[in-house]
């Protein structure tokens, strides 16, 4: 860690941080103590209480952060004049981007928000509500643009899943670049998986059969 | 519970995998003590090792239960005369009935398979590789009919991505089935989502322009 962030390089809290989610990604919130994370910081009780607070405040911070980045970049893609395909592409983009640059804080926010409460538990889910919110415009202007066919949750949740899901296998130093997964989920989610013949016997398995 | 299963039907060895799946799902299995399962299940620490030998077992049982049955399934699905198509509806179906039923053993499995070491951590990424291996059979068998026009890891991954991470969203008391989550997925993979100008749209953004 020393060679990637020299120790007077890197601030405090944010050594604290990175540390944490470390810990918290490979051995879970509950799993970890205060005093592991403050040897691993190379911090006493007392300053680690300082700069964070509380555990949970710490997980709060984890899992809020890469988030309410997102949901920045979601925006400002929200009020530019590109088409929503466009848009589509470019979030889709840095989402892969901040699942691989951001792994261990990215595992902590799917495993351990559950852990949160009160009003922090309620602010990260409104990130995650504001940040599927984003989707949902950028896919309703699609249909307006008459570029998509629907835009409605169930399409959200399939299109977050593909991404998402990475965090369990992208691999940060793995060959693939995580814009070429983000293209690669496009082009499944943009139909190109089925040829003519295949489409034609999907509509025929799928369509007038209610029985299967 | 015991409206759900009165104590005289259910096999202990089934309550402690319940209770236990209940646990792990909810505060993590590093945050859940022996003594704690004992409680839930209604068992001294004696009986409790008598069925499931240690807390280790216990996750290995629960996150390898339902991936056992799938793989089992798969394997089947495999040899049976059908088209891939008509197979892949199938394993979706399935996949999303699991999930929905057997939430907490899919939550562990997700989140804890981390945990295991040694043979048991070996046996459950090897059921997990064979499942990923059935879909990609099934894939390539589409490819050979001409149904698909790819079969790879990474189209395996944007599936499953879709399916699994409903675990974090699916409500087992919510009106919509699994099998129509599935449906729902299957119609995104298969190539609904764009119009017929989105198409030209999309080619056009996505091809000839290497600078994006």
């Amino acid at each position: 860690m020393s060679a990637r962030h020299p120790v007077s390089a890197e601030p405090p809290k944010e050594r604290i941080l990175r540390v944490a989610a470390r810990l918290f990604a490979r051995q879970g919130y509950h799993g970890t103590g205060v005093t592991e994370i403050g040897d691993a910081a190379g911090l006493q009780r007392g300053a680690l209480y300082y700069y964070i607070g509380s555990k949970e405040n710490l997980l709060y911070q984890i899992s809020a952060r890469h988030v309410v980045r997102m949901v920045e970049f979601g925006e400002t893609l929200l009020n530019e004049d590109t088409s929503a395909l466009e848009k589509l592409l470019q979030l889709s983009e840095r989402l892969m981007r901040t699942i691989h640059d951001d792994l261990d804080e990215v595992t902590v926010f799917f495993r351990e928000i559950g852990a949160l409460t009160g009003e922090r538990r309620e602010q990260v889910f409104t990130l995650r509500d504001q940040f599927e919110e984003i989707w949902l415009c950028i896919l309703q202007q699609g249909v307006a643009e008459g570029a998509l066919r629907q835009a409605d949750s169930l399409l959200i949740k399939a299109i977050l899943g593909m991404h998402n899901y990475s965090y369990l296998w992208l691999k940060p130093d793995g060959s693939l670049q995580p814009e070429e997964v983000a293209r690669y989920f496009c082009e499944v989610l943009f139909g190109t998986v089925l040829t003519e013949a295949g489409t034609a016997e999907y509509r025929r398995l799928t369509q007038g059969d209610d029985t299967r």
